[in-house]
């Protein structure tokens, strides 16, 4: 699990890229003003569970429909608000993968606010209501990720390009909600049997991460432009590899990054137990002596700063810190290879996101 | 919350009922061997999981399809498989919805299995995992729901009807799956909050029940075959109607009803605490003393068989019971008196769906 927030550092962002993204935020708007409409319709008490999704979806990144709206450009598709409304129809699938998501994890924070089911808990504890605050905050939040889900196929469906292109992405729209909710499951299996190979561990990038933020969403813009299949194969090699290098960086940062622009505390990912490229590389690494120091303190709730920085010394000193850094750089070579073979100014944008999505500090 | 499985009395099943049964349930089957298909390639270990939804799948009555067949041959519509695998999609919707709401009730069983959340965490407890069985398995059943929302958009989506005949077909569908979402959440509330006043009963019944299991599947039915406004009118009466005294008999059953035929524990409901239109309008109508009682008993885990007994004298003396059975009938006579303006066959069929709704026993 742990889905991170998207950060991109601002300084990476490419070309078009505050424009693209003021453009998703506006169709957010848009669409939280239409569901507010039915909500209020319904009943005056719904509207703290709308506030609450309001305040998630204003804050994200809008990575995804990055992908998804230069996928469309570099396939010949032209710049419309309908394919900025198909975008932004990924930052709501996004916003419910991470509402469960935060609900399975037990996760506090998100996107630098209290996570959903903590919000919907609190309104619980301030008005004194019967029961438990903690059972009412998560039940609130499997349905505010229901919502989501529907208001993300909603937003396809209804985003204005002709029902038969619409017909054309749903190959790719249906299989990738299908495949992050198996790739989601597979990252609880990891833990649970707390196996880890390097193998599996990417296996379950692949599917909780690599596919749905960058290869789908591309491949998405591709399909619904009517891309050639040789192009799409393009985007599946960039997708995946930028994809993988995207989670990559997501598992260092989760370990050794700054909780000043990661927003989470230092080492939370090893107290939760993640079992990611990262500590798989390190077991097969370190000397039996630090395997069983790592296993140990990994999953520990009350791993404390000593504890995260001895887990660090390991990862840095077997050189597996090292050695996802250099996939990290191999993912992104592929990637900028492949590039070769699409058209300007998408090949330029997708070349600039290669760093924003692997070079970020949070 | 509590949604109730659909258990219809046989002998009331209208007129090519069977037939139409055995047809969603083909459409069911199919979906699941496309899908199991696209698990199988992502990986072994959700197989699990995709026997869990299989089951769960199998098992219903198939009534909100039949609301949305009917709803299109009575505006008219031709008799295909295309029809039968939109109101296919609408099980898929109601999988989602009893799957998250057993999470967020804690319910124990589903149609006369565990509920998906045990299933899950029976596999964790059986193979030993690391971590909380509990929660694997709520984590497990959140994404299971996931699934089936995703599902029933890829059905309805890809049901093989034009494309421009579903964009019809799509306000009543997306506000289909808002209002549902917004009526469990009221439902929560009402017990969090314990207010009890029979007119939010009734809208919370509305929201979570009514227009979710008849009204909106049969103007979905009738909107896509392209039905004139007078038609719809008729359905919405028809379907409020209909939809609000399926959910009261509901609220008997789970106070009165035969464990044997409901598959519920006897008084499960009063456990619960829910606030039903039958327990608002106990409250409205018993002495000062009974409503201690009826307050004190309610939502009490603990509460056995005297108890139960106490509570459904109460409601039996003042004159509860036989208020709410009032209101099925004069509901059902609501709904009868509504359908002089549809065509035949389905007028009949809706005459007798109306009685397979309110007067089962399980």
């Amino acid at each position: 699990m742990p889905l991170r927030s998207d950060v991109v550092t601002p300084a990476l962002h490419p070309l078009d890229a505050e424009d693209l993204r003021s453009r998703v935020d506006k169709s957010v708007e848009d669409m939280l003003t239409r569901q507010a409409a039915v909500l209020d319709e319904v009943g005056d008490d719904l509207s703290p569970l709308m506030e609450a999704l309001a305040d998630l979806l204003r804050g994200g990144k809008r990575l995804r429909p990055a992908f998804c709206y230069w996928g469309w450009r570099g396939a010949g598709g032209a710049d419309c608000s309908e394919i900025v409304n198909v975008a932004t129809s990924l930052e709501l699938f996004q916003a419910a993968a991470l509402i469960h998501d935060d609900v399975m994890d037990g996760s506090d924070t998100r996107r630098g606010q209290p996570a959903v089911h903590r919000r919907v808990a609190a309104l619980h504890r301030r008005d004194h209501w019967l029961g438990s605050p903690e059972a009412f905050g998560v039940a609130g939040a499997i349905l505010a990720g229901d919502l989501c889900l529907s208001w993300c196929d909603e937003m396809y469906a209804g985003s204005g390009l002709p029902a038969e292109d619409l017909l054309r992405g749903r190959a790719v729209f249906d299989r990738m909600r299908t495949e992050l909710m198996c790739g989601q499951y597979l990252d609880m299996l990891e833990s649970a049997q707390s196996s880890t190979t390097v193998e599996r561990a990417r296996h379950v990038i692949l599917y909780k991460s690599a596919k749905y933020t960058v290869a789908q969403p591309l491949l998405l813009g591709g399909a619904l432009a009517g891309a050639e299949s040789e192009l799409l194969s393009t985007y599946d090699i960039y997708g995946r590899a930028v994809g993988e290098a995207f989670q990559l960086r997501d598992d260092v940062l989760g370990v050794f990054g700054d909780p000043a622009t990661t927003g989470k505390p230092a080492g939370d990912d090893l107290r939760e137990g993640k079992r990611t490229v990262l500590v798989a590389l390190t077991l097969e690494r370190c000397s039996p002596a630090q395997a069983a120091q790592v296993r140990a303190g990994l999953g520990d709730p009350r791993l404390g700063a000593d504890g995260v920085d001895a887990l660090r010394e390991v990862m840095v000193e077997c050189g597996a810190l090292a050695a996802v850094e250099e996939l990290i750089e191999t993912q992104s070579a592929t990637a900028l290879a492949a590039l070769a073979g699409v058209d300007e100014p998408a090949r330029t944008v997708l070349d600039q996101l290669v760093a924003a999505a692997t070079t970020r500090t949070g």
